[in-house]
C-alpha cells in the first residue's frame, strides 16, 4: 500500500535539492510525498505527484520529519513530583535525587516499568516524535540494569548503557570498585540490548578519568560513545567526548573557548537540553555561540523525573528560540536532522527519498509556530514508518 | 442523565469543606464528582457516592475545573509569524504590530474568521479551557468592531468591546477624534454583543485621560471594567482600574509599591499574562511580590497573533512557576479559580454544588504535573457544562 501525502504548504525535508529554499531547512512548497514499504519513495510538487493506493489532503499545512529525541531517561519507577513542587517554591528537600528513582526502580516489576514504557511511547508519537534514545540508569545493579536495557530495547533500537549515571548509595565509599562492576559485568550484561555506552562525568558523579574507563570499556565492547558533560559547572566532558570520537556530548551549559572550537573542529554534536535548564532554573546554555562558532546544535528533551520531566521536543524548540539564541529554523532543524545526526542515523530525521517514512502534519502553515505557539499541541497526525500512529 | 466520575485521585476543588487539605487548591482524595443537569450536584469521597446514570473512571489520576482564560484576542485575519521569526533572530520588522492584523481582519469575510474561532474553540477545549474571554479589537471602524464583538459573542458570554486598542491609522493625527468614535456610535454598536469594556492604556495606546473616557463611558452603558496597564512601563493603568471598580487590571509588569498596596486593598485582580514575555523577551512579572502583598493574581493566555499566540493555560502555569515566583498550587489556582474572579463569575473556576460541570481529567496523579510537565500535553478527557468534548 503506497500513501501519498499531499498539498503540504510547507515541507521541511532538512535536504538541499531541486525547488529548495536556503536554509537549514530545505523548505519545499506546495509539496507531496509518496511513502511506500515504510519509507520515502518520491519528494515533489504536488502538481507533479505520482499515483498511489492512498492519499492525505494536508490542506496546505506544514509538514516535518518526525522529531528525534537522542536523550532521554524514561525507563524508571515513581516520580518526583514533591521534590519539584519543593524545589520550585524554594524549599530543601532531602528525600529526592536520582537515589530516589534508583529505588523506586528496583522496586518495580518488569510489567508496570513496560506499562509506564508503553504510556511514554504513545506520549512520544502523539507529540511528533518518531525516533527516541532511551538510557539505562536507575537499576545500578547488574541484574537491574540489564533489565531496564532489555525493557529499552522492547520500544527502541537506540538503548544507551548508563550504569555510570551515579555512584549507588552502597558503593558510596568505593566509587572505584562500582567503576569495576560498571566496566566489567554489567557492561557485559547490558551490551546485548545496547548500542551506546553513556557515563555522567561532573563533579558529584562521575571523574574524567572513571568516566574515560567505563566509555572505553564500552567502545571496546562495540557501543557508541556519548557523554553526559559540562552541566554543573566547567569540566572534562568536552574534550573526554571529541578526544573519544562520542556521538554526542549532551548538556554543555558551561563551555570555554577551548571546549567550543574542539567541538567545531570534530563529528562530535553539541547536545542541549533546555527542559533542564527550564525546570531547574539553571541558567541557559548559549546556543548562538555554538551555532556562530559552526559547532553542530541538537535538541533533546532528557525526559527523566529529576531535572526534565518534559518529553516535549516542540516545548525545547519554544524554549531554545526564547532562551538560547536560536532561530525557529535552527531550532526545528536541531530537533529533527540534529537529533538524528546525534544518534548518527542516516535514515532519520529527513524527508529524503530512502528515509523512514517518519512524518508529522501540523495544524499550522509554517514550522515557525513551533516557537510561535509555544505549549499548544500542534500535531495533527503522525506517520511511523508510513503507518498511522 | 447524570454523571458520576470517580475514583478521582487528587480532585482540586478550589473550595473549602469537609476532607478538603489545607492550600488554595481544596484538594479532596479519592474523591467524586456528581454531574447532573450541565451542573455538580455532589462531591465527595468514592466511597461515599451515590448511583448514577453513567460512570466514568478517573483511575486515580487528578481532575481540576476546566481552565477560565479571562484574557484573549481570538477574532482576527492572518498571523504574524515571519514577524515572530524575525524578532528572535533580532532583526528589525517594518510591515509587523497590531495594524498588520487590523488590516488583515477587515479584510477577512465573516465565515472565515467563523472558523478560525471555531478552530480556536476546539483547540481551548482540547487543551482544558472550558470558559474564555475575547476581546475584539482588530476592527477599529464601528462596522467592523461590532462585527467582531457579534462573531465573539457567537462562542462565549464573556465579549469585551476594545474598540481602544490602538489608535487606527486613518486617524492617527487625530486620537481625541478616535477616542469620540470609541465612546460614541463604536460603544453603542458593540456594547449590545459585549459584557465588559477594556481599554489600552499603555505609552504609544491610549493615555491615562483617554483610557478613563472610554472605560466610564463603557461603565455607563452597563459594561463591566477591564484594563490593559502597565505591561511597557510604569502607568496609570493600575491606578485607573482601582478607582474605576475594574474587575482586573491585566500585564502589570511594572508596578510601583502604590499600586501593589492599591490592588492588594482593592476588589480589583491583577491578571498575569507570561505568554507576553515569554514570546516578547520581556523581563516577567513578579507574581511573587504581589501574592506576599495579598493581592488576587491571575493567569490568562492573551492569545493573539502579536506579542502572545499561546492559548495553552497548562503552559502560562509552567511558566509562571520558572519565571514569576508562582507555587504550582498557586498557578493552578490563578488558572482556574482566579480566572473566574477576573471575570466575577461564580459559577466557574470551581468544583463545588451549583457550579457549572467544566471538569477536567489529566493524564497525570496531581495538579503538580502541570508544571512539572512543561509542553506535555495532559489533558485526558474534558468535560464542559458535564458533555465530553
Ligand atoms: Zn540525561
Ligand atoms: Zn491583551
Amino acid at each position: 500500500m503506497s500513501l501519498l501525502v499531499r498539498n503540504i504548504g510547507e515541507l521541511v525535508t532538512n535536504e538541499s535539492g531541486p525547488g529548495r529554499e536556503t536554509g537549514p531547512l530545505g523548505i519545499l512548497r506546495d509539496a507531496a510525498v509518496l511513502v511506500d514499504g515504510g519509507r520515502v519513495a518520491w519528494v515533489g510538487k504536488t502538481a507533479d505527484s505520482p499515483d498511489a493506493d492512498e492519499a492525505w489532503d494536508a490542506a496546505g499545512q506544514c509538514v516535518i520529519p518526525g522529531f528525534v529525541d537522542s536523550h532521554s531517561h524514561l525507563v524508571f519507577g515513581g516520580d518526583r513530583a514533591d521534590e519539584f513542587a519543593a524545589r520550585m517554591a524554594g524549599r530543601r528537600y532531602e528525600a529526592g535525587g536520582i537515589r530516589s528513582t534508583v529505588a523506586a526502580t528496583r522496586a518495580a516489576l518488569d510489567d508496570v516499568l513496560r506499562a509506564r514504557l508503553a504510556g511514554f511511547v504513545a506520549e512520544l508519537h502523539g507529540q511528533g516524535t518518531t525516533t527516541f534514545e532511551v538510557k539505562t540508569g536507575y537499576g545500578l545493579t547488574v541484574d537491574d540494569e540489564a533489565r531496564l536495557a532489555r525493557l529499552a530495547a522492547e520500544v527502541t533500537d537506540e538503548v544507551t548503557f548508563l550504569g555510570a549515571h551515579v555512584v549507588p548509595e552502597e558503593y558510596a565509599d568505593d566509587a572505584e570498585g562500582y567503576v569495576d562492576l560498571v566496566c566489567g559485568p554489567m557492561l557485559e550484561a547490558c551490551a546485548p540490548h545496547a548500542r551506546w555506552v553513556d557515563a555522567f562525568c561532573e563533579r558529584g558523579a562521575f571523574t574524567a578519568e572513571q568516566s574515560r574507563r567505563v566509555l572505553e570499556a564500552g567502545a571496546a565492547r562495540g557501543l557508541g560513545v556519548r557523554v553526559h558533560g559540562n552541566q554543573l559547572g566547567p569540566g572534562e566532558g568536552v574534550r573526554l567526548a571529541v578526544e573519544l570520537g562520542a556521538a554526542s556530548v549532551d548538556h554543555c551549559t558551561y563551555l570555554d573557548d577551548e571546549d567550543v572550537a574542539l567541538l567545531a573542529a570534530s563529528d562530535t554534536v553539541c547536545t542541549l537540553l533546555p527542559g533542564v535548564e527550564f525546570s531547574t532554573r539553571q541558567p541557559f546554555p548559549d546556543a548562538r555561540r555554538l551555532l556562530d562558532a559552526g559547532v553542530a546544535v541538537t535538541l533533546a528533551s532528557d525526559c527523566n523525573p529529576g531535572s526534565s520531566f518534559t518529553s516535549s521536543m516542540a516545548f525545547c524548540i519554544a524554549v531554545a528560540v526564547r532562551e538560547m539564541g536560536m532561530t525557529p529554523a535552527e531550532a526545528v532543524w536541531a530537533a529533527t536532522a540534529g537529533g538524528a545526526r546525534a544518534l548518527r542515523r542516516g535514515d532519520a530525521g529527513r524527508v529524503g527519498v530512502g528515509a523512514r517514512a517518519d512524518l508529522v502534519l501540523l495544524r499550522a502553515p509554517s514550522h515557525v509556530h513551533l516557537a510561535y505557539r509555544p505549549g499548544v499541541p500542534l500535531v495533527e497526525r503522525v506517520w511511523v514508518r508510513g503507518q498511522p500512529v
